[in-house]
């Protein structure tokens, strides 16, 4: 169920304190880089590498937890699209990028991976603010009180 | 059910002789640009944009039938890993993106929009050959038995 070279069973990635909320087989975190706000990433709990891996309950169930990310992004952010990305190049462990593309989008007709950028990383008060209303909504929209660590 | 303004409605875009086969909700076809082997399309037939616009049972629907050409494509092309992704930013009407990344990838570790590269388009019996492979692999696959034409 985890594989100890894999840094997200190894909760070495994401960063717990960039935490979002437990969403049953998955669990949300906002993404380190911020340079497209509200950019989050849903991560499968156990260790699995392709949708097609996983029994037709979980799959179903994963991605109805990765809607409800984005349903609630699209409303906190306003957003004027969901881009929904499981990619796994680098960490074959599924997660999904779930990133609100703005009206304010420097490159709205490109995908994220084309806009050179330097990384807006967020850490203490600035992330809190950032994740809180996050909690908060996602919390609201799906009923979880489960308030416990992340890990 | 349509966008007259969308070329997915108005079957301008796939092109009709990519088609690999009718899903039940949606379409797939072989994406026109062939520089990663086996990139294909999954077109939701009716005009939607985001996944928490569908209905639930839709959605769950919809993301079995990427399943199903995900992992066709992996057992075709021996594929190292699938990417999966649901942009819509040039054109907002659902349709997932589902690329294999093989053995031989030129830039495993990267998004394929950040590969530069002449798009490789394929025509006639090139394209056939690319195409009933696939056709073959998702009817044995699901069961369809349906080969009318795609529109």
């Amino acid at each position: 169920m985890t594989d100890p070279t894999c840094k997200a069973c190894q909760y070495s990635w994401p960063k717990v304190d960039h935490f979002i909320a437990d969403l049953g087989l998955s669990k949300a975190y906002l993404h380190e880089d911020q340079f497209f706000p509200g950019w989050t990433v849903v991560v499968f709990k156990r260790h699995a590498t392709e949708l097609f891996h996983l029994a037709p309950t979980e799959r179903i169930q994963l991605m109805e937890e990765v809607n409800l990310v984005a349903k609630t992004l699209a409303q906190v952010y306003e957003a004027r699209k969901i881009n929904y990305e499981l990619l796994g190049n680098q960490l074959p462990h599924i997660h999904w990028h779930v990133i609100p593309r703005l009206a304010g989008d420097p490159a709205p007709l490109e995908p994220v991976w084309r806009v050179q950028h330097e990384p807006m990383l967020r850490s203490g008060s600035d992330l809190q603010s950032t994740v809180q209303p996050l909690q908060q909504a996602i919390q609201n929209a799906s009923g979880i009180t489960n308030r416990r660590a992340p890990h």
